[in-house]
């Protein structure tokens, strides 16, 4: 038998985490091997966030063009082309695809092709192949998780959603978290009939109080309906429409059902368990420096139990890559994470919502502020309200910052920023943001959580 | 004779600069008088920042419904009206005024209308009543610079632009800076056909030189034509157009002439020199502290050399208050002002441009990099290319950002933390960035800088 090939680290999954990986792995001058049995990129790139953004655009595309005569152009919306929405989509993830296919040869990085399966502490097995690893690192992702629904025809996750080349009448989307509220509020611009159903009592139910009432404010005046706090028990389909049954026995009909109930580890059949890696409930238990336990395995992205970002693959890729590098690379904690929701209005938040700072730091020693963005001029001019809200320490740091409003996700960098470095309010009011932007609204904020507004 | 009504901050102009220390001083526990002749909130809320970003985002929506055939939504394009844009943007005008005027109100700023002139070191008499301050601050803004031409008819500035019912089919526009550039960007958004003129040899002349290669290239690519390096000698109008002279002979026709060539001081006739106040071509000189050298006078704003923007000015106002009440409040030096251009593309920059930073700390001392937006996955979905360029000095601090593309104005907020706050690429690097945001892309540049590029 020949000898296997050796890499001084085997990745084993294509997606953000395991790329990010690879490609920190070889600029610190490692030999990669890198194994994926579908597409590079993995589920952010073909099935996650890169085509539902490029749907949300196209929504927003639609959402402006009908209010475009209130800004005095003169334009009239004819109608949605799903076909085209999806070749524009399809054309951008190509884009991408054909850059990191590049890139990752480019760089040199093996990229095995198959299905792979851990078959010792150092191995991993491809269509009865044995690549070996001096470390090797898990990333084999998550997928839709569906409770049992049986996904066909009229009952349907995200990745089917994106495949369409229709719009339905009325949609029911099981779930309103990150996917389902995107998912809504794109079907609502495109002119779909929209009823989110919730098992926890609110929409977004992550985010901070402040911000979830404005969402589900909203949402309401959009259009999009909701029922919140009651959670479903039955999906039934035939050929005119599908039906969703509550444990309280209400019934909703629509044409299509989105199952959006969020996503599981994928992390069945890869052979973890049989190698001596602690798992819980199909997650990798890795420690803090995500290290299995097990020989030189590691486990990154979605496996992982936290949030289930493609940003956080890309650091705990490149965490883990410095890590075998001995460069003892900082934790970045979960806290310290942004995060995004593109629905209109987008979500944007890092660090501490105030209920959770009132548990960490206690209810008495923190502060907030919530600047509204009715006070900011270029958010009167997109027509959007919204607001930005601090959350500080007393006398202490900024521990969270939680915007809503048209396009506020791009205001995260500085937030975040604010939240690492532990900025003072006080730190940020001295300097004066450029006018008029949305990016103002988080001087004012500053400034006011500081005890000296701008504008009050 | 009644004894003069007493102010602690008696205030000239009751713009950006202006109402910003009135509101800062009364915070500090000052009674103010703020004097206008105008309108409250000055040049930038009535004829400058809101009104034309109102503009130029209609000139968005108009591009946008353009293209949207080609994110799978049909609308067809019909006419601009611009009775109706002139309408939307004295809506949103006129509800800041209100805010504004309410606010001055609320927080008991005895506004005095009519037209202030200096008359003693303490003194300044509205129409023949005398106002006392122990502090007095000089905010009188500026005015649109002619150069001589007589404004009337076919020969305007973006004060005349901003009330026209109707579009012109060509327009030359006399100065490629950030005024001009603006108007042109727009214009042609919506269908104008636009010459810019510009004297210096390139568009946009204080950024950095990648971005202005990418700013012309882009404007060429739009169809927007300029003729640089060469200045103009003469305008001449009769009643079917209008007709630009160049020093070198060569001539321009077109309906109309936008006359942007800068703005000057306003500070003719306000008494400013007889009170013994240093004066230079017009503009107020004061120390760093903004101290004029006579008695307890002050001066912000746009009189003041430096960069004209309404966010230097608020910063300017709330320093002269904390400055007189004793707060000892930090100088912020102009390089450290972010600027936004709100073109398509817009242009956000702040601190050093590569060769002003070559200049002051050597050519050999510092580092640059160039993202460039074709890998980041939100810009591509929203149809833009463009630069994040990030200029350090060289095993020290970020100094410089400089960025062009399609809303990436909005990036500067992060941009002018690194800056202020004197971060290393390093520092920015251990942290990812949420995608797929345009945000991303800062972190990228970092990231590349510190010489652990995520893609690449």
């Amino acid at each position: 038998m020949a000898t296997a090939q050796e890499f001084d680290i085997l990745v084993l999954g294509g997606g953000s985490a395991g790329y990010s990986a690879a490609l920190r792995a070889v600029q610190l001058g490692f030999t990669v091997g890198l194994i994926e049995k579908g597409k590079l990129g993995g589920t952010c790139l073909h099935t996650g966030c890169i085509p539902t953004k490029a749907y949300l655009h196209a929504a927003e595309v639609a959402e402006e063009a009908k209010e475009s005569e209130k800004v005095g152009v003169n334009v009239s919306f004819e109608s949605i082309d799903m076909a085209k929405v999806r070749d524009y989509k399809n054309g951008i993830v190509a884009g991408k695809f054909k850059g990191l296919s590049g890139l990752l040869k480019m760089k040199k990085i093996t990229v095995i092709e198959g299905e792979g399966k851990l078959t010792a502490e150092d191995t991993v097995t491809v269509d009865g192949t044995e690549y070996k690893g001096k470390h090797i690192v898990l990333a084999t992702g998550s997928v839709s998780k569906t409770f049992g629904l049986e996904i066909r025809d009229r009952v349907i996750t995200s990745t089917e959603a994106l495949e369409m080349d229709y719009l339905p009448k009325s949609a029911i989307v099981l779930g309103g978290g990150v996917i389902g509220s995107e998912f809504a509020s794109l079907w609502n611009s495109m002119g779909v009939d929209v009823t989110i159903i919730e098992g926890l009592p609110h929409l977004v139910p992550n985010e901070d109080p402040s911000v979830i009432k404005i969402v589900e404010r909203e949402f309401k005046k959009r259009g999009i309906k909701y029922n919140l706090g009651t959670f479903f028990e039955k999906v039934e389909q035939d050929s005119n429409g599908a039906k969703v049954t509550l444990s309280d026995g209400k019934e909703f009909e629509a044409d299509l059902v989105l199952v959006a109930v969020g996503r599981g580890p994928n992390t069945e059949g890869f052979g973890f368990e049989e190698q001596g890696i602690t798992m819980d409930r199909g997650f990798v238990i890795p420690n803090e420096r995500l290290h299995t336990g097990v020989g030189n395995i590691y486990a990154i992205g979605d496996i992982v139990p936290g949030v289930q970002l493609a940003h956080r693959g890309y650091q705990q890729g490149r965490f883990v890559a410095e890590e075998i590098a001995g460069l003892n690379p900082m934790v970045v904690e979960d806290i310290n994470i942004p995060k995004v929701t593109f629905t209109n209005p987008e979500i944007a938040s890092i660090g501490y919502t105030q209920p959770k700072a009132e548990e960490k730091f206690g209810k008495e020693n923190i502060e907030t502020t919530e600047y509204n963005l009715a006070g900011n001029g270029k958010s009167s001019i997109l027509g959007t309200g919204g607001i930005v809200k601090v959350v500080r320490e007393k006398d202490g740091p900024i521990v969270g910052v939680h915007m809503v409003g048209k396009r506020m996700g791009e205001q995260i960098g500085e937030a975040q920023m604010w939240v690492v470095w532990e900025a003072f309010p006080e730190d940020v009011a001295q300097f004066i943001h450029a006018h008029p932007t949305q990016n103002e609204s988080l001087g004012e904020a500053a400034m006011a959580l500081a005890g000296a507004p701008l504008h009050g």
